[in-house]
């Protein structure tokens, strides 16, 4: 039996969502027809309002003003240190741990010549134009470990001054984590991050 | 750090769906900013299309025509044989199972005083109506068991003709489920049903 048009039509739009198959999404679209017509109206208006999302004008975070909460934030931008993140995801866990008080830049991704993602898409000339109008003496690469995240580390690294201090987030043991259960790659990033106690 | 208001709206809305917390929302908002502005309102645009899902003027199935598929297929509706399902999730499982060749009631729910579901939301009018127009011998209640479902069907029973025969589905052992892993309900279930071999 073929499912009606319009109950097709939002079960192949919501399989696109990441974590949703075809089952899940027509389990959810079913609750929907029960739903009344202005909550599935707010739900399409989200959606709608998503496409004129802004960024932050400084580091390229999604924001609702011009300038995101850590850009407006005086005391992080004279911090003088400068974390360079993938995308918004990557920023908040990096937010909810606590321990940095500088400002981000936010690149919406990695290089990746296949998607069409160069240096521009990633603002990188943006991030050298704030290394010097903020005098960022620290940057540290908060790039998940990848070919393609490699590569971007490694192309930023060239793009900056020599003078300014480069590292990479450290790599390792999770804390409560195994040695028994973790990849052996992990293991061997562990052991060459050895450290003096 | 708080989250665009933007964002914050997808989250919440999606939120709604069964299966879908507030990380798993957020994760499929942040993949959807990538997403092309058309995609996005494509994605809009069938959710407000599910507004006006139309229902079969017969049976109560979604469907786009006056008439779902069941019902404009004669020979089913000469088959003498009506099934009672909750809704077309329901219906669908069974017409995979490819055993049934009938038609179809679909109640939209089942008794529920609390939500306010009552005789008159399930159609029951109309499923008096049609087992007279079909002339309809046998009517096989697949409903869910529960209180609910269990008062529902009592009360389709009452309702209906005494020359009808009525049914409800068979509960027992699932194919492939094995004894030592099943509730004490569905045992009892299945020795109360038990039939000569």
């Amino acid at each position: 039996m073929e499912l009606p048009r319009k109950i097709q039509a939002v079960v192949k739009a919501l399989s696109r969502l990441p974590g949703v198959g075809e089952k899940t999404a027509l389990r959810q679209t079913l609750v929907m027809t029960r739903w009344h017509a202005n909550e599935i109206s707010e739900l399409a208006k989200a959606f709608e309002n998503l496409q004129t999302l802004g960024k932050c004008i400084e580091c390229g975070m999604y924001c609702d003003e011009k300038l995101c909460v850590v850009c407006s934030d005086e005391t992080r931008c004279e911090s003088e240190v400068l974390c360079v993140v993938e995308n918004l995801n990557d920023c908040l866990a990096i937010e909810k741990s606590g321990t940095f008080s500088g400002i981000y830049h936010v690149m919406g991704g990695v290089l990746n010549p296949l998607l069409g993602i160069g240096p521009n898409e990633l603002e990188l000339d943006q991030l050298l134009a704030r290394v010097k109008k903020y005098q960022i003496k620290e940057i540290i690469l908060a790039v998940n470990s990848s070919v393609e995240g490699d590569a971007t580390c490694a192309l930023i690294k060239e793009m900056l001054p020599e003078e300014t201090q480069i590292l990479r987030i450290g790599f390792g043991i999770p804390m409560g984590g195994s040695l028994e259960y973790l990849d052996s790659l992990t293991i061997s990033k562990a052991l060459e991050n050895r450290r003096h106690l």
